[in-house]
């Protein structure tokens, strides 16, 4: 149900954190007008002061605890290693009933590092919006980033009900679908379908940095064949991605021994020149993006 | 130069296989007036006849040996594991001083498996257009799949200048900018621009394919946090694919070799939290994406 501009859907709501996602969240909210006031927090005051001139929030301040104050909604959109810090800054500020979310892409910190720093009356809300472009910072933000991408909501056992309820609410109106699974089950299917796809990239265009110069340039050069799609998701954010490691440590573990299982068996397939085995396992890959394509996730 | 309508480039051109790259290089060809006539050859006869009723060739037909009949210029345009076969087939059909180039993604099989098989007569120019998507057959092909992307032409101690020049003019006529190297050369640098990209690819998306079905379908949903990027590359012809990793085995043997290096040290720092590492690590490969884009190869 869209907020009609007479009556917006949160009176007043705190973005922390001013990259990609925070930025491209505030640009939603004030052009469906979803909310009565946004106030931001980011480090830097030059940045600070930026986004006020853009009106990407009505005020923004480099501290988080100065941000939260009489906020109906706080939205933690800063890194995943600053979530403990962060919900000690804020947690004195929180007004009674405050709803707390955030939009961190691995779950468990949020149980660990957010919950036990909140004040009681606090509802939390863990959030995970499955959209981003490789680019950061509030610059690169946009309004439609979020248009018929997933959400996927993280209840925890004490979640409240009517917390929950708006929070999905709120990331419909942006245009997105919201699933709901357990922190544990996301930390688990994120490994594979993002986690280890980065990590993937990073290693590949690592492997080409240490080629000599020479070398490096006609990677480069001749990059169309394959390599630029890794450069593309190699160029994220490196502290995002360095926090998400560090904090879905066991389950990237895992889903990356699986791969190295996997790779080896290719490699030994190329050795011995297996031809039936490269090509049936390169038809079986196959099927697969015709099923992201049906579900709508690629065109 | 560009070909006037009244005089193109070349009387008779024969292109053998018509796949992606076969069927767009014919639209690219006929839309720009390049061949006086242009003759098929494919291995389906429905293929064949589709391929003369959307006008892509002039005759298209089911035996190579029947193609280049006449031809000035033979594309071998078929997966690199069939090279062999199609020379021996084509040689004592071809016309005095007959120029034969192909599109193959791996050059040495043109040394030892097309050269050996020609007659004296024909001059060979080995070629690979760095261009491509991830859909297969001549229904895929598109005229300007070749624009703004590099041709690779890979000559040898004998090859004719003279036929060098005229392959290097249809390149640059569809599009192209070519650029010449040694086989060694090429086969070393797409072994890490495309080939190593795509085994990595079809790995990741072979991975997922194993996992049980409900966790399958949930990858797929949540597939735009990075997987559906290696998806489309792991969609791509599984014979074209199955032929490149076992003609060009040394050395993505080798490049595989560092990447399961880096890959293991990445492990590692993550399994020791070593989040100054992954930090730097992802640093240096954030700036090779600024690279590609200013290399024109991506936007």
């Amino acid at each position: 149900m869209p907020a009609s501009p007479s009556q917006p859907m949160f009176d007043h709501i705190a973005i922390l954190g001013f990259g990609l996602i925070g930025s491209s969240l505030a640009r939603a909210i004030k052009s469906r007008g979803l909310a009565a006031r946004i106030t931001g927090s980011t480090l830097d005051a030059e940045d600070a002061r930026e986004i006020e001139a853009l009106d990407l929030a009505d005020r923004c301040v480099t501290d988080p605890a100065q941000a939260v104050i009489d906020a109906e909604l706080v939205i933690i959109a800063t890194p995943v290693g600053s979530f403990a810090q962060i919900a000690k800054q804020i947690a004195p500020n929180l007004r009674p009933d405050c709803i707390v979310t955030d939009v961190g892409s691995v779950k468990e910190p949020v149980e660990t590092d957010i919950a036990p720093n909140l004040p009681d009356h606090a509802r939390l809300v863990p959030g995970h919006p499955i959209a981003g472009t490789e680019n950061s910072g509030h610059k690169a933000g946009f309004a439609e980033l979020f248009d018929g991408r997933w959400c996927i909501l993280t209840p925890m056992d004490d979640t409240d009900p009517d917390a929950l309820a708006r929070v999905t609410s709120l990331w419909e109106a942006v245009g997105s679908d919201v699933a709901t699974m357990s922190i544990r089950h996301h930390d688990r299917v994120l490994a594979i379908t993002s986690h280890l796809p980065h990590l993937i990239a990073y290693t590949i265009v690592a492997t080409a940095t240490d080629l000599e110069q020479t070398e490096q340039a006609e990677v480069i050069k001749y990059s169309a064949g394959g390599f630029r799609d890794f450069t593309r998701i190699a160029a994220s954010d490196p502290v995002m991605w360095r926090d998400v490691f560090l904090t879905n440590k066991e389950a990237v573990l895992e889903i990356l021994q699986r791969f190295s299982e996997d790779l080896t068996a290719l490699q030994r397939a190329i050795r011995w020149e297996d031809g039936d085995q490269l090509e049936q396992v390169f038809t079986r890959t196959r099927k697969i993006r015709r099923e992201v394509i049906d579900a709508k996730q690629a065109e």
